[in-house]
This record gives structure tokens, sequence and C-alpha cells, in this order.
């Protein structure tokens, strides 16, 4: 289905009615392409109303949408828009360089971008990161960034090209001008109950990865209490979902799916996610964070048909890290900066000793959160400094009194609303016996699997 | 559950998130009585938007809503406006008056209103009949009253409180103030695929009724293919939820089921259903039109405790009549006055003989709108002479080349659109033998039913 195939922005206002096309899927019917390819013209347009869009997106949450019925609809919302192009990326030999990017739905403490872009980099391969800011408890990769002094976010698409050219590795914004349709509509899903939609979920975040125009792509797909997907079968869906649109445009598509349970690594905010990311570059930082990073370059590698590399290796020989220093630089921030701290900083400790069973993600992202290192409405501004420091985790023996989280913010009223957030976050088994805990890595879906 | 209980228009933005309402309801879940009201008087002042209200349509039409739900919303509608009043009807002997109504969910050639209410206020019953215009194939009671030159649609509540003190009948327009939050959501529910939900359909009938402050009303709900509901399930349930509806609000509500796979009576346009109905009022007329009048006026006399008398009587002895003739003469109609004429007619003839064995009551409506009996846009207006005549029905035998319909209209170029609408409109047995119809009553719901 490539995309020149459809048409655009352009569309025949008295083609189809859009209320005809809601009563279709409202009834459990399938939309043909055309009539999909007339709704997101038309909605982009204008012509068909949000009040119409919104009814569809509920009906469409209800119904469902088949494999062909979820793939045009990814490839009409990517025809509303421009789509990008690194085929011009070429080795000193005159050969195509593949390009591979990696897209997370979303966790608590998930910084895995951070080392991962400049790691896969160093390895040879470019990443071309469009990422996003944070809206509600998960924080976004930009946001993070951005703790660090004189990095921009924004690059034209030919800043971006010369930097993967010489770099390899880029994180920055996606443009405008990717998916207008899906940006109207994920606005629209957010304040009418719709966000919820495997089918939506899915074209979401594919037409902005197809348009992007990835060689390759690893889908790290979370699940669990701190993840959008609380399900081990609704993640798999989601997976699978993902992984045929993008093998169906010619991406090479794979998903791991993951554990939300506990948030990854020690630290959830911005500053202190990008400090524990350079541990991880540095060879150094938390298990899971390496583990994930890691496991995550080896599919990106794989991806683009390099399996001989050790990724790990480039976390211990400084190239990874080489990799981050460059990437920083060329976009105007001071690797060697120290990060703003927040003003207020306060403890919680534990109220019993034993091994730690369970530590809630969704508790620590919603502390963060309220600490100032996420945002209620997109205009809102984030705190460089805040968040919540974790001092021990699931499987860790712990002692009562001694500190298990260290909440960081420049407002120090927003302290008392975080530890709410909190209260009965954390299980402790007091007779001391091992924790079962769940792996890290559940699963992997790939083209094969579909 | 007074409506004085309800907080009206008044709401607290902040004690809900119309999100959370949506997704509770997109879950499959209950809304309580305060996230009813709150939604209806936050949509009503423009607070919840229309693409959240869209989105809550669907959710309800999907998901279905219990009658405690039903009954709730139906009150927060009333809530969001004025209520009616009508107990200072007294009698010589200072007795209070009880007004009768009716309702009928609308069907291909219902003319009922127009004999019927004048024949109950000739039996001394008020009737305080508000009605609307017509949307699409069935026609508006306003419309066909339209045709007689002089007659005007709109009183004020004391013009229509004093005529039906003199004279017992009123047809007029309801007014802006009867339950506003309908009419938003009535609006929006026809451009977003959600006007087929059982609980909005009777919740919209009922909140207007309800708010005119009948003391008895009988519910026409139309069944088959000519008729929104379809289905017998369907139209039994609409007729069980709106029982439900008035008796809880205390009104004294009867349902009956009536059959619309075929128009009723011989006429469907606007002035041609008029002089049907004076035929009804004359003592003729087809039989299927007086044995609904004379079903519903006998429902309408129980609802207000009146059973010794036969309606029937005052179609033959001109009772009826009178009070007709006073009903258009107080609203500035003509009784004598002619009816406009269509400036082109056409007719289409049997291709065989035998026994007509159907008339689809959806393509003669359909032909009808087409001619210009019905708009397409609520700001159209319509044709007083428009509409098909039929020259025979189911159950009649029929010669090859005897005339079928005569389509009137003032536009000659619409008369090849309405004849599309009728191919295949019609079956006849070659054979001659009887044809087997469906009974016009199908079935009548009461309080003792529910």
């Amino acid at each position: 289905m490539p995309p020149s195939s459809l048409s655009g922005t352009a569309f025949d206002p008295g083609a189809f009615s859009a209320t005809d096309l809601i009563r279709t899927k409202r009834d459990g019917g399938r939309l043909s392409e055309v009539e999909i390819d007339w709704m997101i013209a038309a909605y982009t347009d204008g012509y068909v109303a949000d009040e119409q869009m919104s009814a569809m997106a509920m009906a469409i949450l209800l119904r469902g949408m088949s494999r062909e019925e979820i793939s045009r609809w990814t490839a009409a919302m990517i025809a509303s828009g421009e789509t990008m192009d690194f085929s011009s990326l070429k080795t000193a030999d005159g050969e195509r360089r593949l390009t591979a990017d990696k897209h997370s739905t979303g966790g608590v403490g998930d910084k895995i971008t951070l080392p991962l872009a400049p790691l896969v980099a160093s390895c040879g391969v470019p990443v071309p990161q469009l990422s996003g800011r944070g809206l509600g408890h998960t924080g976004g990769t930009l946001d993070k960034l951005e703790a660090i002094p004189g990095w921009r976010a924004s690059l034209s698409n030919e800043e971006m090209l010369a930097q993967l050219d010489s770099i390899s590795a880029v994180i920055c914004a996606a443009g405008a001008g990717l998916a207008p349709a899906d940006k109207k509509l994920y606005a629209l899903r957010d304040v009418t109950g719709t966000v919820e939609a495997i089918p939506l979920i899915a074209s979401s975040i594919m037409s902005k990865k197809i348009a992007e125009g990835t060689d390759a792509l690893v889908l790290d797909v979370k699940t669990g209490s701190g993840a959008f997907m609380k399900t081990g079968e609704d993640s798999e869906e989601l997976a699978r979902t993902m992984v045929a649109l993008g093998t169906d445009a010619g991406v090479n598509t794979t998903a791991l799916i993951t554990s939300m349970e506990t948030p990854l690594g020690l630290t959830a905010g911005n500053g202190i996610e990008v400090e524990e990311s350079l541990e991880v570059l540095a060879g150094g930082g938390p298990a899971d964070v390496v583990e994930l990073t890691v496991e995550l370059a080896r599919e990106m590698l794989a991806g683009v048909g390099i399996t001989g590399v050790d990724p790990a290796e480039n976390l211990r020989n400084g190239r990874a890290m080489d990799s981050w220093n460059q990437m920083i630089a060329a976009q105007g921030g001071d690797p060697q900066a120290a990060f703003p701290q927040a003003a207020h900083s306060h403890t919680i400790t534990a109220g019993a000793s034993g091994t730690m069973t369970r530590m809630d993600a969704m508790a620590v992202g919603l502390a963060a959160w309220r600490l100032g290192a996420g945002r209620a409405r997109k205009e809102d501004a984030v705190q460089a400094g805040a968040g919540v420091r974790m001092h021990a985790k699931p499987g860790d023996q712990i002692a009562e009194g001694q500190p298990l989280f260290t909440l960081l913010t420049d407002d120090e009223e927003r302290i008392a609303r975080a530890e709410e957030a909190l209260e009965g976050s954390v299980d402790v088994d007091v007779s001391g016996g091992p924790a079962e805990l769940p792996p890290l890595l559940q699963g992997r879906i790939t083209a094969q699997d579909l």
C-alpha cells in the first residue's frame, strides 16, 4: 500500500457521508479503503467535525478494526502530511546506510532512549529518533534532555539529516508536518474517552514512525500496572497490531513486550534520569536499564542486518559515551554541564524490615508528575530537577528506617500530594524470603509471529 | 423523582470530568444520578463539548442504560428548561380537566394527529398537542397543517392555554424553552450516527412530553420497514422504555405498537394528508386511518378515566369536524379554503394484474420526500401540494395498466428520482389469491406490563 496511491488531503466532500461511515463502524461493519481515505482527509480538512470523529473513535474503540482497516487508516494519516526520507545516507563506499529507530509505549523511569540512541549509533547505524514531550505520569524524552543546559529539541529536516550523516545519532522533536491528522485526532481522543482503542493507539504511533521513513523499528510495548496496557493480552494485541502495520508498510518491525510493574532504574524525573543514563553510558547503572538498553540495541542492529556485534561492549569501551557527547553538543547542549538541582528534597523511609516484593510504577510516576517532572496541560512547563529517586527496588532487602524515596521539587508545597501518591506503593515481606519478580522481558513479536 | 430535586442548569464545573464519565459508560458501567445531572447541565451550558457528548452518545448506543439511568437522564433534560402546567384548566363545576396527548414515532402517511386531536377534544378532553416539523422521509404534523392557508403553528403559552380552555384542541409548535438539552443533543445525534439509541430516543421523546405536563399520554410506536424501529423486538423495547419513563414521572402512559410496513391511508404528503384527514372527520376515509384514529382516541380517553364513550360516534355525527373547524380557525386558518395544488403530476401504473401483497412504506415516504413534501435540511421549505397519492393498497386486486401512484410536485425535475424510489416498491401475486397482511395493531404496553 504505497502512500502515493492515496489522495493525500484532496477529497470530494460529497463522495461519502460521515454519518453513514460512523453507522457502518457502529454496527460492526468494515470501512473500505476509499471510505477511510475520505474520513481522514475530510477530518484533517475540517469538513468532518470533531463531534463526528469522536463518535467514530468511540465506535472503533468498542467495535474494533480489521488488520486491513488499521493499515489503511494509518496510511491515510501518513498521507495527510509530509514524509521523511533518509535514503541519501551513504557509507564512504556509496552504500545505503539503513536507519533504525525505537518507540516505547511509555513507562515510569523509562529513559532508555537516552543511552540507546548513541549506543546504536556507536555501532555505525544511524538512529533518527523523533520524540515527544510527556503528558501524564510517564514523562517525555525531550523533557528529560531539556534538563541539559543549552540543548535544543527542534531541528530542521536538513539539520537532522546532516547530524545523522556525521554523528549517526539524533533525538529531536517531531516536526508538525508529520501525520497532522494524527495530531488532531490524538488531541480529540484525549478529551473524549477514546484513548484506549488499540487500533487508534497503534495507528497513531505507527503513522509517525512510518512517515519518519526509518528502515527498521523496534517497539518496546510496556505491560503492567504502570503501563498504558495493564494486561499481557492487551499488550500482545497492541504489539502484534503495530508489527503488522510496520511490516505492511515495508518497515522491518519487531516488538519486545517488557514489564512495567515497577519503575525502570532508580530515577523518575528529568535531569535525574539523564544522570542515570550517563551512568549506563559509562558502563555502570542499574541492571534493568542496562539489560533493556542492550536488548533493544541488539534488536535495532538485527533489524538492519547486523548480528555479529555486541552492543554491551560499546558501553564498556566508551564509544557509546563518545556518541552521546557528540550528539548533545551537536544540538547546543553542554555534555559536561551540571544539571539544575531541585530546591527542595524530602526523604521517605521504610516502615518495616524485610524483602521488598513490589514497588508500584504508577504511584512513582504519579508522585514524580505531582512534584513537577510532568505536566497537566500541554502548555505547562516541567521542572528540570523534579522527580523521585529510589533507594531500593523489588527483590532488595530493606531495613526499617532506611531511605526508600527522595522526593525532589522546586515547590515545597507539592511534596504532600506526592507523598500521598506513594502511600501503599511498596510491599515488604517481613519474613525476608526471596521475592518472586516478573522477568523484565516478557515476549517478542516479529513479522513471523503474525 | 420530582424535577425540583435536580440542580437545573446550575452545576459545578470541577465536580466531575466528562472524560471520566464517558469512560464509565464506555466500559459498561452505570452513571450515578449526580453524574447524569452534571453531564446534562454542563452540556446545556457548553462546558461539556459536542465532541465529548457525541462520544458519550455512541457509548450509550453501544452499551445501553439501566431504567434508572434513562429516567434520570430524562429528568435532567426536563430540568434544563421550562415546564408547562395545565392544572388551571377546570370544568364549569371547578373540577380539574385532565389533558391527554399522543406521540407517534413517525410513519409514512401518518396524519393521525390531525383527526385525532379534534376527535378527543370533541369528547370533552383537552388535547395539548405539541408537534414538530419533519426531517427525513416521515413528514411532520406542522408541515401538513401549514398547507391550510392562514394557519399558524406558533402560539404563546397563554394562547395555548386559552385555546385548550375554549376549544379543547390545540396542535402547535413546541416552544424553544422545553428541554433545551434535548434540542442540542438531538441535533448532535443527527450528524454523529447516534440517533438509533433506544435510551436516547426514549428520553428525547419523553423529556418533551413530560415537560409539557400532560396527564395522560398514548404512544404510537411504529414497527416495520417504513418505521424507525424495523423489528418488533426493538419497537417493544422502545415502547417499554417510554412507558416506564412516563410512569416514573407520574404521567398515565400507554403504548400501542402498530405496523408500518405499508403507508397509512392513501396519501403521503402535506395538503393531501389534510384532505384525507377531513374525509375521516366527515365519517369516511381509509379504513386503516379510521381504525388507528379511533383506537388511539379510546386509549387517550381511557388515560384520563373516560371509558363509556365511543369516539367513532363523533366522527359520524360531525362533532369531531366541528372541533377541527374551531381549532383551525382559532389559529388563523380558513377551514373552507382550497389547498394549494401541485403544478405537476405523474401517474405510475401497474405492470401486472393480481393481488397486491406489499407496498413498501419507506419507498413511498422517500418518493414523497423527493417530490418536495419533506426537507433535507432544517432550513429548507416544504411544498404544500407535493406528495404521493396511492390508488390501491396491499390486499386489493389490481389490473395491469391501472394507476398505482400519482406523484405530485411543483418541480417537474423531481419526478424521475421519486419514480426511482418507487421501483420495486409493490409486489403483486399474479395468481390473484388473498394477501396475508400483518394486523395494524401489533401490541399494547401499559404500566402493568413493565
